[in-house]
């Protein structure tokens, strides 16, 4: 049985797990690439219909529907955006920004209306699944939108400076930009790759947690990476684990992010 | 220009948007429903490998991988799984049951070993980070599972008892269980509904978040949704949004889940 092609440039050739066939649906997925060279060519309304029509289809926890998204085609407000998510370009050149929010607004304003008591939305527990409601949507969409030739990728330099963002998008109390989303047709003169992740034991346990499994496989994934880097003349210094643990060494490697709660509560969040 | 069947299916006839086809991926991703029963067919190895390699294709932020997921198999443990998310039966029956967490224990012990400052991952950033990395990840492998003719449904009662499923499942400090997915042969003979969701316009902003948008459409969701009880035969008293009102009325509608930070922090994140 030879292994198939996509999941060898997802995991490497001795770490690909031996399936011969993939549908061609799980394909598509697993030819995900985050894009960060666009050409101007807008994104019709069609599309955009389409991808929130996938975004719509992803499960809701209780059907409550805690999310909502602004789609940013103005190039001036584009422009504002990139600033405020540490001056990346890509922000400023794709066509559209899809800026995904955890939103307790709306059934705040619902429970308003009804006059009916809303602590509930109080607490942590509402925002955190207002959180992973928006980001179900938000893999939908990056996923539909892929499969209709666009590329996309995911800006969480959004909450560098959250309230900023929520400034510029005049978003009411109790919205929160989770992360960004670029989307638009990618420049062919500047094509993305398919990242290697680690083997599938490093992140799969079987009825217990077990980290022993973990070890080697992280020596095998440091040695994808290390070639991933030089093919892509990427400038890392050191392993993906030395690369990835600089990233958390300490409040100032988190680009204002260390004061998320501050943030939050300003936006209006209570997280009891 | 006739609209598309799935798209009708999802809003209702009055609020679908006017697009004439879909391709096949968004129409599989449309199609999407959650599924509650379960034949005992077991889900093979291949098809678990083809989930998590979906999952692993999904974007992570920094690439810093900071998910894991245990597959449960064993009939006991997901019977006493069952019992913690408040006596789901079909967290019992499901032949697998995968629990996404957010994972900061693989790093942390990454910069541990390297003899590396790890402070990062004690701010709320890098537990929300790791809560939409799992996210994403989930959202992936529920599109591929039901790709291959599996049905899935989240479990977000794995966070009624957070310490509870840590200790079954043998978690570390700094790991937590965000939801669980039940996945398994969907039983023909109860076949799961497409779930009606709001007008595309109650969701999607444009340039900045409005208010005013939202109402008419949730008149029209509160009608569609009460068509849908109806066909359903669900014992929904009152409208969408008096029923979701009372979901989130106080602590008390949130099976446990007022607690979620003490439990987090008992479960050794920091929170910072």
């Amino acid at each position: 049985m030879s292994t198939h092609p996509s999941l060898i440039a997802r995991y490497g050739k001795d770490e690909a797990p031996a399936l011969a066939r993939l549908n061609p649906f799980v394909e598509q997925l697993l030819s995900h690439r985050s894009v960060r060279a666009y050409l101007g060519t807008p994104v019709s309304d069609d599309a955009l219909a389409t991808i929130i029509a996938a975004a719509q289809s992803a499960a809701s926890s209780s059907n409550l529907n805690l999310w909502s998204v602004v789609a940013v085609r103005d190039p001036a407000r584009r422009g504002r955006l990139s600033e405020l998510v540490g001056n990346q370009a890509h922000v400023r050149e794709a066509p559209l920004q899809l800026v995904w929010l955890a939103d307790l607004a709306r059934l705040r304003q619902i429970a308003r209306t009804l006059e009916r008591p809303s602590e509930g939305l109080d607490y942590t527990e509402m925002f955190v699944t207002a959180v992973i409601d928006a980001a179900l949507a938000a893999q939908n969409a990056a996923a539909a939108a892929e499969s209709i030739g666009l590329g996309t990728v995911y800006i969480g330099g959004m909450r560098n400076q959250p309230e900023a963002v929520a400034e510029l998008l005049g978003l009411p109390p109790e919205t929160f930009a989770v992360f960004g989303m670029c989307v638009g047709h990618p420049d062919p003169a500047h094509p993305a790759a398919v990242k290697p992740r680690p083997p599938q034991h490093v992140v799969l346990h079987h009825e217990r947690y077990s980290n022993d499994a973990q070890q080697t496989g992280l020596d095998a994934y440091d040695r994808n990476m290390a070639d991933f880097y030089a093919e892509q003349q990427m400038n890392v210094r050191g392993t993906w684990r030395l690369h990835s643990a600089k990233r958390v060494s300490g409040a100032e490697s988190l680009s204002g992010r260390d004061r998320l709660v501050e943030a939050l509560h300003a936006l209006g969040f209570k997280l009891k």
